[in-house]
């Protein structure tokens, strides 16, 4: 043993072929050859002599996971590595990285526990999966001593997982904030640009394969909510699960709450925010998760964000602010990410983001009732002398105070749009409850939450 | 040896001490305790518990190097890790990683290959060093087997490198362009949003503390380059010294430049610009490096960059568009950077960012001369009939096509502005000389580089 290896504790040696020299050889399994199993498969098949010479690496395709073999040999590059047989990936003793790009909770979550039960390093680009069953992955994973990287999971191509696991893992992060759903930006920012209806926006964006046929994943915020999940885990190095999220979709925002948004300066973006809540007392640490539209002021740099990018604004107390943008979905992209994990696990690298060398910590998650902001929201009222005064009561008697308030519409269109100062959830919430009981209210509209203001 | 260890060639071991649990204990020897170093030495030493509980790592400041004792010992909070000798920091055995934080060139090369011999791990956030020594420090690394970060060289806390270094490394890159220099994009937000002129916005900058009393490194585009060299190196995986970047600063441009540029839908930024040149022969890769200032179309992601704040666009094969965006200065900043960098050399990752897993490719670098893009000049003439015709024909005899061309001012103060279409540098450089060459031309003004317009 040199000198050089006095200190060395084999905790997770690295599963790779090293020749003599600088070389690594690795035999990957891929599971599932979809819109991003099969743009990974390309790329590595197309491109693994660049590869090479970039990093090192030399990756080897082993063996690829279909549903239809048929299917999958008619698209696949690599026809003789494909397998019906999952099970037969995970437990090939000489495959060393096992990639799932199955989506969806099963079989994939079974999938991972085995090939990290089988000592293979796991790379994922599966939200749901790690929204819902992270703790049990990465408690398999630090037992293991595998890395579990899933770069392709938030953010599509932006290398965004590793720069707040590795990059700010000193960092004391006070909040992340992001557009993570292409979807829904792509609706918003038609609606503000355009001036199109929110349905009419939602047709193009499924016309254009930005959403799906059931479009409710990403307008009613669940895939927004699973990033936020994973997103606020990282973040504050703690376990957080999907339904700790809270959530709120886009379906309810018309143009006329963006076009008043834009006459104060705002734009409206579907937001995941993860943010520490400082108390007088540090432990545990108190977390925030949410997923909501909300209002950011114009000069914030999310606001700029447009059509199908997403971006995520983190806040740490010794980085400032700092913003990733891109490519959020898209198979190419995605395998990017995907490809990035694959040569970081290669390289026996992330021992920092492998689950062994973490402690997570403790958090209490705090409630939405406990959200102090400032709020937007439209009352559809009968247009009668006094109707103002009643509503104000019952902003009043709830302790919410109006920062403005304007008339828009008259007689049968009467519509006040106000703006709150800052005020509880809970409060707005009983605000809501009183209005809805006056005679004169007729309807309330979407409810938009203001943020980005301290900057 | 357990199967798991089988094919385990221990290139560079972790010189970390590994407690049973996870822990992991790291003895930090820190060279010069300025701006990023008191930042540092504060940072962990009032964060010691919340970065162990975080990241399972114990950082320990051993020692700490400083030119001058006294002044060290005022505003140090550990005085009795202070020591002149800087020599005793590297050659101390009980010392796990070096923080170079000196800056210049000597003596923090040396000391920076004495750390390296010894077998330490390497963070530092030296541009100047790795501009102008780089593959020197590399090899030493590679040889040693030992870690050489340099996360805070590059846009301050934007953890870029390692994104470019590890996320990306299996991307085919083909431009990295980026606004690198925060002093400068202070100047230039000024001029654009204010209308004062460039020598008052220097002087602001000056009074704010973001320019030095000598402005030239950064006005004259010397720092810029130095990271224009740093990301080009890690982009392409090529080592590329500060002596192959083509550079201008921003000196010349003027106010009346920047409202012509808004009145097309530009905004002018001094960019840092990494590019591979497709051509016929792959090999060696074609790269043009160069920092000059720009128009950006007002779309542009970069454009709307204010003030001191740095981003970086990254546009890969794959990946798509990508940008970084943060404080590219600061101490505290700085320091974030350099803390994940330490986390990193501490958990012994970033062995795909260590040189020995590196295979650098040779690259040939493309000159200036060969550039083709738009351009943006002005032409002060004498105000007579046929000047127009004079000047259109130089342009017609280099082959330098005009897009446009509008005459701004009269009599003595008669201005031509043109937009070329796109044209080759040597040419629109003949075309340069050809005009200078004319009685009618008085003063040829700012020639500004048009980019981003395929976006």
């Amino acid at each position: 043993m040199s000198p050089r290896d006095r200190y060395f504790v084999p905790m997770a040696a690295p599963r790779v072929r090293t020749d003599q020299g600088a070389k690594t050889q690795v035999r990957v399994g891929v599971l599932g050859l979809g819109n991003v199993g099969g743009a990974l498969v390309e790329l590595i098949a197309t491109n693994a002599d660049a590869i090479e010479a970039r990093s090192g690496v030399r990756l080897d395709i082993a063996k690829i996971a279909v549903r239809d073999l048929k299917r999958g040999r008619d698209k696949a590059l690599l026809p003789e590595c494909l397998t019906k047989d999952a099970h037969e990936v995970v437990s090939d003793e000489t495959i060393d990285i096992v990639v799932e790009l199955i989506g969806g909770l099963e079989p994939a979550r079974t999938l991972v526990l085995e090939a990290l039960a089988a000592g293979k390093q796991v790379v994922t680009a599966n939200k749901e999966l790690l929204a819902n069953f992270g703790p049990e992955l990465f408690d398999a994973a630090g037992k293991s001593g595998s890395a579990l990287l899933f770069e392709g999971s938030v953010g599509g191509a932006i290398p965004l997982v590793r720069a707040l696991r590795v990059s700010l893992a000193g960092e004391h992060i006070r909040r992340v904030m992001g557009i993570v759903n292409g979807t829904t930006n792509y609706i918003l920012s038609q609606m503000s640009e355009e001036k199109v209806s929110y349905k009419d926006a939602l047709v193009e964006a499924q016309s254009l394969g930005y959403a799906e046929r059931d479009p409710t994943a990403d307008v009613a915020g669940f895939d927004a909510a699973a990033k936020a999940a994973i997103l606020a885990g990282i973040a504050f190095n703690a376990r957080i699960g999907l339904s700790e999220v809270y959530r709120e979709g886009i379906e309810t925002i018309n143009v006329s709450d963006i076009d008043f948004a834009h006459r104060l300066g705002y734009e409206v973006k579907l937001l995941a925010i993860a943010e520490r809540i400082e108390t007088a007392v540090p432990e545990p640490p108190r977390i925030a998760v949410r997923v909501h539209p909300a209002m950011l002021p114009t000069t914030h740099p999310l606001a700029g964000v447009r059509g199908a990018f997403n971006a995520v604004f983190v806040e740490g107390e010794s980085s400032g602010e700092l913003m990733f943008y891109g490519r959020g979905a898209g198979g190419k992209a995605t395998a990017s990410a995907v490809l990035g994990d694959l040569l970081d696990a290669a390289c026996d690298v992330g021992s920092s983001a492998r689950e062994s060398h973490l402690s997570r910590v403790h958090v209490t998650i705090d409630p939405i009732d406990n959200l102090r902001t400032q709020y937007y929201l439209t009352v559809d009222v009968l247009d009668r002398p006094g109707v103002l005064a009643s509503v104000a009561t019952v902003f009043g008697m709830h302790d919410v105070s109006i920062r403005s308030m304007e008339q828009v519409g008259l007689g049968e269109d009467a519509r006040l749009v106000f703006i709150t100062h800052m005020a509880r959830e809970a409060d707005v919430q009983a605000t809501l409850g009183g209005l809805r009981a006056l005679d004169v209210v007729e309807h309330i509209g979407g409810l938009i939450r203001v943020v980005g203001h301290e900057l």
